[in-house]
């Protein structure tokens, strides 16, 4: 039961951590940053961690995993979006 | 225990749902989608559409209340992008 909740889980946060694949590639590909919002993604990367930090109190390997690796892609964004403006 | 566990996942779900807003109001504003990746805010949505199914499996209130907020505001980035171009 938990097993398959997990999968699910990992899935759904592999294709949330995915999209940020193809923003990052162009963005970077493009060097602009323009139509981006730095607040958005400031304030996604605070959520990020809280959500982090749940998936460590509810023991979700899925939220640990994938919440990390989107809180890395996030920060790249902002560094773009800083360094392209 | 539980209580204040849901408490930081809305916190957590507070801030990555909100963090889609100020997306939101730049695109409409500024009438230009030409930065944001299609394919991102797609695959995303689908993602979210899976979170919020893993959200009622563990009954997480805070992963069904901010995945349904979160799912519509990025179908709204689909629709300007889609519009915008």
């Amino acid at each position: 039961m938990i097993a398959s909740i997990e999968i699910l889980g990992l899935l759904a946060g592999g294709l949330t951590t995915a999209s940020f694949v193809p923003q990052v590639y162009k963005t970077y590909k493009s060097k602009s940053a323009d139509s981006l919002s730095l607040t958005m993604y400031t304030v996604f990367f605070v959520g990020i961690i809280l959500w982090l930090i749940y998936g460590i109190y509810v023991n979700s390997i899925a939220m640990m995993v994938t919440n990390s690796i989107t809180a890395i892609l996030s920060l790249l964004l902002i560094y773009f979006k800083l360094r392209f403006k």
